[in-house]
């Protein structure tokens, strides 16, 4: 048997530890042979593949990024996608492939099953936690760790000037880097891509933690926007900071995170995920489970229907927004 | 409204975070006023109190350790222990007891409750993450990333040198740790208390690492036992490296992480696993769920019997153990 | 005796490492009382104090920012600055003055002592390490791990999308920390305040590195400009990123790092610089060697005069900067 | 010109970092080749060598251990070490080599030169910091920063239980690591090899931290032993914690750090001094100053003579301890 692996999509700590586990239960348990298709579906659709087996994924566990590159590449937007998908699956004689990616990639993959049969497993990944198939996906977790050590650090010089510093986190859709890393790291306000802000709102709780003598911090989706007005490009987080100063006369800062948020090295969490994760993708594979994809359930790994990753996105639940607010100002 | 708080047992990454959000809850939203018990159960026995308010609670979400310190009184040993539970609550006028700790603290807030009617609800913690009531404990995360970063830093020393390092992580009676870890960090061998291990078995995964070019890490619990002999006291993880030097005379060393391993700020996770719970303990005094503890289940947090937390206590199970050997070796 | 202490000027991490050596070995070895000025200056033209005794310092050696607060107050502009900070320091009994602070605060306190005969030793601090009289100031290494740390992480993301990356470092007016974290992070570009660039050939760099088939990181000082055009007014590194991604094609993005490079726990290196920094201002302060700062030489501590603080902005040298060059491209 | 390049001794953080500039800076500023010998001065004996180039050192600056490969081969114990040395270099046509190690491997080399002519450069590396003749040794910032965070997470934990923590850090002979580390980390005791302790005096230290509320921190060096008795063998630290149980009753445990230490992703000073040397020893080589090594010496890199690096041991001043002591109890 062999079998095709794939990463699409942005990139997201613990893209190699699923690829590792994938190869190393595969070829160890099953004595299956793999191929790894290089920038996700375009490597496919363009038959661009690289050698993967045992030796070629030792050490990457601990590294960020991924071994077999990514692209956002839509196989059915490509002329003669899915036939070209089809004669490169011959030529390499994959037997199943197992696709690593988010809505995107795997909504592509449900896709090319549905429509076309092909015999693919999927594993969700996005570090914004923006699936509702499953409790959560690797990447977010590390994701958080970074944006909550920032809002630490950021604490003691907040306190020391008695000045506004703000954190733009990312979060284009969806706010629950935002909510977790807000919550981890005591920020003062928290604002989400799925509440509009209300600008006189946000200044009464720098005020209130003013009076309460310690420096705000406020952390920022960066798709989170006011009821009126907003920036209409650049950094909603820098956009803040200059309102807050305007209004306040305070001094305040930003801080872009940025890219640094999805590299470097996934937390234990994520690796431990990712790579139960990748086990049960094989499990899927040997059991001919085409056209599911693996989820996290409490602490199960189970499967579901590939459909379900692009069925709804998990967007922040009002109630647990609300649940925050006891932290604000 | 008064509320009692005190933290029991073992210190834990995350007990900060449950006092500061019970705090901040309780008296923001309610409007209740606290009572912090020095110490765990001996401060209720003993009736040594300290002020707890938002002001008490400020900037403690990242720290780890109890402000409240802690012990493993228990006050049914204590000599009428019980009389002086309800003196010292009946002098503080204590309404209700908010009581954080792991199998002991909760079992005798349990025994209390059921018995004499405290009206007391649980808050579980454990780095062990041995409790089957609730899918995770906070502290738990922490502990597993501090053991997942030595082993990181291992393997480059382990490469260098072809020498076999041995890391002996926490966990009497269960290997949640040394699991999780293990696989976190592309460990060669995990080693668990709950299956006693065959040093032959150990001896050919050492050596088929170093057949793959590479050095072997073993993580090994510090209640893990081979299936005869074995230490007679001190650390496993020394033994464990004493025997394959002798039997394989390759150069084996030892790093016993200790305490370190509960010391320190709390991950994010735990952090936001910490500050929910504390939440919902608020939520379940309000409510006169007493006899109740809070649980994580799947995303939702959600309220069990106190007696659960001491009912099992959950082992690695076999089947989890079985699915990371295809890392051994 | 009784010795003041101020910190002045931007927080730095290691001002409560000074501050705690200073008060444990004046107090313990000496038995001196001390008194802390709120804010730097300000406390003491204002006679704004806080106690400062062995146990006010308890606990604050890992803590980024200072206890005593800070400003950049000017006593001589301040009404009657000098009068009232003669009175403060006769009406609070002050024997001498220890001065932490950077080339603001220093300038000031090497004024009132030459002009007005002030009993002041100086700290040196600044993460910028822009001051000639010293090796190293504590602060900078802080600042340079944890850009290098934000540099480490991209360069995954930027290889898995074949996608430049631009991390916006503090240095308005020296690139000392450019420098240093874009050596130790392995970046491809590293842009200064002291040579304005030429933006053909950061542009020459990054196809260079982009033929090498790998993706360029850039690190640019906050205070780094162009030779012609240049942003008028907001981050010099969003602008680079914009020009890059406009005249390349090539997608870009940017972190600012911002103020979480200030803040925080102090690297062991720095905690270790600022407590000897402390342990020989109290020697200073016992030899009456007002009108001088501690200073780092190798691995010695010794005194200069406090005028050279400010004598001579320490800018990175061309030789040192084109030494970094063979890692460009 | 092609130069051999080898790593001899412990490994140590930035072992990489110089590897890699040595060769990106001798290939692309001079047009230089470079063959790489495995295993330190084994693989000059025995001819085993590997191709190293530009492309073979990308990637490798932030990984700790190194890729060559270390060990610590005494060319003049091997039967005709000597002279395989010299055929050795011919065959390869080495018109240079750069040793990088410490004492041993460093030695070797200085004799090598001095003996027998070989155009050797050396750069010195030890976690230990035990050369004189370089105010600093990469590799040794990391192993105190790796330390210092140990004594970070056990202060919460120590405190919460009011029990005694003992940490074990490496250093056989010299006391630097535990010296820096222990200062860094607020440790109550500090240990080194240089001078043999009194029980009593640290117990006393130990009873005066408990009356002050806290609890102690002991940090030991591998190699400090007691005026009187102590280990015979096993772990110092461990032997530490028993004598303290046993005498004050008071709970005690120990973290042996072991060789995570010296493993892992050096940290960034110690990544810019080790690139700096490998610039540094590329000048040496094309000005033909064999038989020198480079030193820092306050912020420049210097060359001394290679003998220079074993001529002594550069062991912790007794002035310097001293200074430490007012924070011991």
């Amino acid at each position: 048997m062999r079998v095709g692996v794939l990463t699409g999509g942005g990139d997201c700590p613990g893209l190699n530890a699923v690829i590792r586990a994938v190869v190393r239960k595969g070829e160890q348990e099953y004595g299956w042979r793999f191929t790894g298709f290089r920038d996700g579906w375009r490597g496919v659709v363009e038959g661009d593949t690289e050698p993967l087996d045992v030796r070629a994924v030792r050490g990457i566990l601990p590294r960020g990024g991924t071994v077999l590159g990514s692209s956002r590449t839509d196989p059915f937007a490509a002329p003669d996608g899915v036939r070209r998908i089809r004669e490169n699956l011959a030529k390499h004689r994959i037997d199943a492939l197992v696709a690593i990616g988010g809505r995107g990639t795997l909504g592509h993959a449900a896709r090319l099953h549905a429509e076309h049969g092909l015999p693919v497993v999927g594993v969700p990944k996005t570090i914004d936690n923006d699936l509702s198939a499953t409790d959560w996906t690797f990447g977010f977790d590390t994701a958080v760790g970074i944006a909550t050590e920032a809002i630490d650090r950021l604490h003691t010089t907040a306190d020391s000037h008695r000045r506004v510093l703000v954190v733009e986190v990312m979060g284009r859709h969806t706010g629950w880097i935002a909510l977790h890393a807000g919550l981890a790291g005591g920020a003062n306000v928290i604002l989400v891509p799925e509440q509009r802000f209300d600008l006189d709102q946000v200044l009464a709780w720098v005020a209130a933690r003013f009076r309460a003598t310690y420096a705000p911090i406020l952390v920022v989706a960066e798709g989170a926007r006011p009821r009126s007005g907003g920036p209409e490009q650049g950094s909603v987080g820098e956009w803040l900071a200059a309102e807050i100063e305007r209004r306040t006369g305070k001094e305040a800062r930003t801080t872009v995170l940025g890219h640094v948020q999805r590299g470097g090295s996934p937390s234990a969490f994520d690796r431990w995920l990712a790579t139960r994760f990748g086990l049960h993708a094989v499990d899927a594979v040997r059991d001919g489970a085409y056209g599911t994809m693996v989820a996290l359930r409490g602490t199960e790994v189970v499967r579901v229907p590939l459909a379900a990753a692009t069925a709804r996105m998990k967007t922040v639940d009002p109630a647990l927004y609300a649940e925050a607010g006891v932290f604000f100002g």
